[in-house]
């Protein structure tokens, strides 16, 4: 079987943003979460990987929008790999061809279309690719590559498949798409990039924290996060934009609420990102067509339907915010990944 | 009796800021509140009132920083004025006595010395002193001083007594000294005017809007505030700052963190605000040594012991907030309110 391998492979795995957060894990080493969440690609925000499987090279390699990454003990990448050869055993038995497999090494070369330290959830596009591209390599099932890539980043395990998809609070961690690709081809998503500066505490050291010290935490896990879930999936379900919208605020909201109770606080939006939450409740006035979502960082994301695009981008141009100084991105959703080259 | 009644008093009665905060009333006719609250009035901060009462005035009149307040039906005033009307009624029971005294006007004239629009709870010094003003001049109790000033304005009920003051959530909205003025000398406040503008949502109308829309604030009531409440006591009555301190800064965020909860959310902090968490979060690095508390507002208070006052002075200082620029203030806490001239 292993003959038939393809031993060289480009993909190119969008970035995603969450409409219910994942906000910490309940086994680090197995990457669960604590609560179910529920996220859409932004199509237009991807990483492009090339995955070379290799028996001449002495060592995996990482390269970076052109820099080389040092692959070091403990770090993500390893432990991907590691966990990609040990898959590898459970899908070769051939023990000739497994001895092969093993020699090889894995070369990785990936580009971002978007700057990595954006708060742009790279990591997901990043170790979304890599996953997918591993997986397609080698022909593993979606379910490993859904967990290979949320070993890399919790978060990656949502890019690697289409549509609307949850990434389950259980102890299996099951990530799934719920509704396909085109199931609303109307819907649409706005980044409007409010800062380009890398996080000063890590995503996973503040969920840590959270966890150990937030009240409303607990609260949120065990009384609302379901609701969230349910109500999103129906709104989504019925393609009904205000059900849809309202709760994806709300549990935007909730979740930075959430980083708020948390000691000592973190706080992920400035107050640009709250003039971007006021111009969306402005606009939602009369009748609610957008939807704003903050993810562990300043920058925002509308989902809106085509049709308010337009009468939203005027509204951020007034504010500075435009296509043409690349402050704002629009992208269709859900598309997941795709192979771009065997 | 009547005849023993002064008819003019000058009274000083300083603002307040809560150290477990007050959000949402269960009963808006009787201002009854849906949590304990406790607070520390700061002493350098205050309105200066006198108040006359009279029988040659056609009507009630009122006077805040030179200008000429219109009595509006309905309006807060009116209801304080009323009240103390109605308590007139059961404090003299000489019916001659009483209808001289019912046929007699109240004139008040309120100085602050900060500017009343600032976010500095202006309405607690104010309210407070025509509260206590009225009381001391009629002989009222501490009980109806403190229900007066809360049917002007809910936090000031905590302005006119000294000390560590409790404001019960219980339906009796009673107000109480817990540790007298002097049971804690070395502490100070430390207020760092971040803008003086006024709110664009109202603590009234925001309270309001969490109550109905807030699932974290049920819990907060129901499981938080309590715990909170003993904590502060706890290290007030030890005069233990770590733990009072660690506690203050709690509810602050968690009040904040329901506010975001709310919907459309509440943002009272800003950037700046921000700044100042980071600044005591790194002043704290080694030992905590300042509490930070943020009202509906994005104005700091510090509270410090005197010996660390001005380490910290020196960090505002190279912020920008200076003394000598009048966005620092220093004031000693809970002296409670004063008669100045009878």
């Amino acid at each position: 079987m292993a003959d038939s391998l393809m031993s060289s492979i480009v993909v190119k795995v969008p970035i995603n943003i969450a409409v219910i957060k994942y906000w910490g894990k309940k086994c680090e080493k197995e990457m669960l979460p604590m609560n179910d969440s529920i996220s859409l690609t932004i199509n237009d925000l991807y990483a492009t990987t090339k995955i070379l499987f290799d028996g001449h090279l002495d060592t995996d390699m990482i390269f970076i929008n052109e820099n080389k990454y040092e692959i070091k003990e403990g770090s993500r990448y390893e432990k991907v790999f590691k966990e990609t050869r040990r898959l590898i055993k459970n899908y070769y038995s051939d023990s000739k061809k497994l001895t092969g497999l093993l020699s090889k090494k894995f070369y990785v070369q990936s580009t971002t279309n978007f700057p990595v330290a954006a708060g742009l959830a790279s990591s997901a596009a990043g170790f979304g690719a890599i996953a997918y591209g591993l997986g397609k390599l080698l022909n593993f099932s979606d379910q490993d590559i859904t967990y290979l890539a949320r070993i890399g980043s919790g978060s990656a395990t949502r890019s690697v498949l289409p549509g609307l998809v949850i990434w389950k609070g259980n102890d299996s961690g099951e990530c799934k798409t719920l509704f396909p690709e085109n199931y609303w081809p109307e819907l649409r998503a706005i980044i409007v990039i409010v800062a380009e500066t890398e996080k000063e505490i890590s995503s996973s050291v503040g969920m840590q924290r959270t966890l150990e010290t937030s009240e409303f935490y607990k609260y949120r896990i065990t009384n609302c996060v379901q609701k969230n879930v349910e109500q999103v999936i129906e709104g989504y379900r019925e393609r009904n934009f205000k059900k849809f919208a309202e709760v994806i605020m709300k549990d935007s909201n909730q979740f930075h609420a959430v980083c708020l109770d948390t000691k000592p606080p973190l706080k992920y939006m400035n107050d640009i990102s709250w003039k971007l939450v006021n111009l969306a409740e402005n606009f939602n006035k009369d009748k609610i067509k957008v939807a704003y979502t903050f993810d562990a960082g300043p920058n925002c994301c509308y989902y809106i339907e085509k049709d308010n695009v337009n009468s939203i981008l005027i509204l951020l141009e007034k504010e500075g915010f435009s296509l043409q100084n690349h402050k704002v991105i629009i992208s269709t959703v859900g598309g997941g990944p795709e192979i771009i080259r065997k």
